[in-house]
């Protein structure tokens, strides 16, 4: 059965197992120290514009969230996000685990508005009872969004200028940046995260990769002794090459930039046909994650010819299901979803 | 200069502080396994009519709800509460910092509503990626809530049932309870919280003790060796004696009733006062915390003559104040209140 | 029954008591903002001959160490003490609770040595896979140990140089200060105490308080929003006044040094009195706490005329057991004892 | 230059390479609910001749040393492990972060001695204040050791009865278990560590995977939504398949047996060579890691030659080092180094 369910149902692109083949029996030293880490460090910062990017690997995104947020806040601050961010619903509380505050504001189709993050600043340090309060550290983005939307260039800037403000950092989860950096309607570069962001990662898991998320401190400010406390969360992993090379091959030949603009292709035929048929879409989105409203009978008939996923509860006769590509995404599977609908 | 603002802002009722000094050079065994302890456990449990009650002696509420909800809790679960709730707000993330969520639940003037518990409940084990998700493992209500407000019996016991449906424990923060069993308008008694809720605290802190909360394990289910996590969460008093005396002292001949008594009546007092002055109340508060809005002029000049506390923005021009009774608030006060009024 | 069992039998100094009675109606601010702190930090300050200490007042010993540990240490660091040392075997693991190690040296009569720490410090470092390890980021010392014995000013000197060199942090813990000061064998003052360590607590819950510590940091070093987390670990006195009247009176004519020093006398006595009857004293103890060795049948017979404590066996036939005076010890008290041994 | 540095210094053997290769296009379902996944769990069951366990894959060593001693371990309680266990020295504190106590037992060669774990749990609940100190939860035990050496099986058996009667949880591992089942000398298999212990974990990492780890609970004793805790941990590998196809692979065909007696094969030429060359073993290693006593000197020429690790300090003159064959090591290397030798 064809499957548009997630972007992380199949392996790896053919060029990262190709590299994993060909130095599987090379011996190297462990724990990201070896040479193909360092490659993939070099091509990072240089496909950010970025000399001084500290670049680190991580294994998967509620890992990545959780290490990151928790070296960088202090033990009284807590990070601030839209109510429906991946860190707020879906990590079982991995941030708290770590002891940490998750403060919501609203979300609009998955993002933050930069109004409503300057009235929460402006009203938390107004409070005269703020010290008895979790103090904001961080404001928490993810880039696309669980909407599969995207913030523009502006959106960022004015996020960061607030950010910069209250002197609060900025941190940007790109376990899908691939398929933001590669939709059509973005204005958003890699260079530009690192100019905006304190702290952004660049997501391999769901992007052509085994697993992995490249995280990058863009301003000097990674925190001492990072690989100690990554090892303390059980994150480092031995074999560090293996996020190396795969990060390597993902940085070769634009291969990362590659699977975004074939995803977002698939993505975009999809959402035509979707129209075309006059599907209800609760909401315009420009990545590779694209949203419909079924009535609750036709989705269970298609349940049986395609995988996809259930979102939420539309009304009592409807839901709001999802569809995705990716990197492995076929031109004949999408073939065969238009024979469906 | 007179002060309406806060129930803790004076020491401990005379005939706690006598109990104290009459005690004070005995010499007792530590850690709250002394003689007072033991008396002042039987009288609480008496006064509940709960004598399989186990009672626990802790220092302050905040100390009270996080060594509560993160021995209770299993380490996937979270605390459900209204987003108002204390320790939502103004405990500075200590139950995130046992590494455990909040979640959040619209607030009805400081209360949750049943139903939208029970729709959370619903909600949360029909989404098929809840394994992903905190698990909701109990129920946090404040009674007085923070907005004064209290619960009737019947939306407790409703509270309750959801509870039990869905296999949750339910607590209930009781720093102001004095107040709360008082107030003229409830129709909860100590003995229908022992039967309602899993466990309770009856809070001395500010009901006439130098500090003090006494935890109320209703039903056999204090945590096996609750002293050493008590002891761990740096929360075991060495001369537990102070809390067996003060808690004694206040079970002994309705202590704890009479202080709620007086607190209730300067507050209705004030009440009356304020509505014949045709203040705008932004709420009915049937317990010691009243509320009122001011204009911003207006809230400037009483500050020079009585204490009270800035509760939140009302509009550009107004402000919400609040004005607390306690057992310390004399006849006096209120008189001189008038006049200022 | 006369009691030698601890410091912490019995309730407070009666200046301490006093003080508390004629503030008791008096309302000021919560928290700590009390004009009483001010007062009481100003002394601590002055008797300190540390114009530039920041004095904070917490509840407990446990809970003094683990909010000051966890707030000083990095994330990666660990906490250096003796084997005996109090965080180490009876604080329920109240600092591993806050996620960090507590790193074992070697004791001698409770003390570490200042060589076996330099040589700990020495092999870390020199150790290639260090970044794997927890970093030592603190020494913590009790002065008094739990052994009675005290730290010589060379000693302590030489730790501090020793930490200084390493960069890591020297904490003192003074649950028993007040006794340690009085010895008539030490050569530390408190001026000497605030040079020394960079942050050290002055015991009141054994001398002469109902409870109370009062933090000393020494270095313009208190943490940023230190009483956020305060308020983070539930150790927050919500009438903080009760801590700044209590070390107000401990600090006034210099009651903590006349407590301290009535209990080195009847502790003088009563090592004078053991050493006469030839009761074996497995060390020497300077302080309030003495040790001696009992054969068991001797002990059990001795148990029913006066309260001591068990210490640890000797051997298969004796016990160690610990007598202890305090500011409440009487010359009754010993005399008494006397007729028994 | 060759390498005998680790045994995590490849990638991974060709057959697991060549599984991950061919299903590598297969679209299925997330977090190890996919059918390599239940193939892998099926086998490793049958393998353990243990119908009823239950079988989870985890990614690296810390993280399932951290992962599963926090979820089984009480609040209060901390493990037991000697004092060279990995968790004690070279996991950055992994355990403490998650609020548990690691306890130190004396090693021998790396192992504890039931003797003394058995007089360590009855001291314990002897101790009349043992209510104030960490309660032993669970022994870990590492086998191989960090010494290569290995429990005989009436060892483990000693150590279980004690576990049992104190009703502590014993727990394996066995990171290197593939190179323990191989060895010449040992009388332990896998269904005996099926019985013996609570639960343990059959290494991949370093026995022919890229990573991964199979945790198996033999007594229907794993914790219940132990894959949200895993979650929470950020443990959980979106791509599960990845360790059900490699774990599927290691247990086809006896892949794993095959791979550890490989790399004992090569070990055991390496001891040969070694002890016909005069080398000193500070003691003797039955598995994958051989130790020997080099001249400072001797090791400084030596390191251009061949990799290494340095394990301590003989003396001033002398050094221990490791050389750790696996299942890349080739007969070419061994006989290469023998030139070096």
């Amino acid at each position: 059965m064809i499957s548009f369910e997630n972007d992380y149902t199949t392996g790896a692109h053919p060029q990262v197992l190709k590299m994993l083949l060909e130095t599987n029996l090379e011996a190297v030293s462990g724990y990201g120290s070896d040479s193909y880490c360092s490659s993939a460090r070099e091509k990072i910062s240089k496909a950010c514009e970025c000399p001084e990017a500290d670049v680190y690997f991580l294994i998967g995104g509620t890992q990545t969230n959780a290490v990151v947020i928790s070296t960088l806040l202090k033990s009284y601050e807590g990070v601030i996000t839209a109510a429906t961010g991946h860190i707020n619903i879906h990590e079982a509380g991995a941030i708290e685990y770590t002891g940490h505050k998750v403060l919501e504001l609203p979300h609009h189709n998955g993002k933050i508005a930069s109004n409503e993050l300057e009235e929460y600043l402006q009203r938390f340090y107004a409070d005269e009872t703020h010290e008895h309060m979790v103090f904001p550290g961080m404001v928490y983005l993810s880039h696309p969004t669980e909407y599969g939307t995207l913030y523009a260039k502006e959106e960022l800037e004015s996020i960061s200028a607030i950010c910069k403000k209250y002197q609060i950092l900025l941190f940007l989860d790109g376990a899908r940046l691939g398929y933001g950096l590669a939709s059509l309607s973005t204005d958003v570069t890699l260079p530009d995260l690192a100019k905006i962001c304190d702290v952004f990662y660049i997501g391999g898991t769901k992007v052509g990769a085994l697993f992995g998320e490249a995280v990058v401190f863009t301003k000097k400010n990674a925190p001492s002794y990072f690989i100690t406390m990554v090892k303390q969360h059980g994150a480092l992993l031995a074999k560090g090459r293996l996020l190396g090379v795969q990060f390597d091959a993902l940085f070769t030949e634009e291969l990362y930039w590659k699977i975004g603009r074939h995803a977002i292709d698939m993505a975009e035929q999809l959402k035509g046909m979707l129209k075309e048929k006059g599907y209800l879409m609760p909401w315009d989105s420009p990545t590779n994650q694209q949203y419909i409203v079924l009535e609750n009978d036709q989705m269970e008939k298609m349940k049986s010819k395609v995988k996809f996923s259930f979102w939420e509860k539309y009304d009592e006769t409807h839901t709001i299901v999802r569809f995705v590509t990716s990197w492995s995404t076929t031109q004949d599977d999408i073939d065969q979803l238009k024979k469906i609908l």
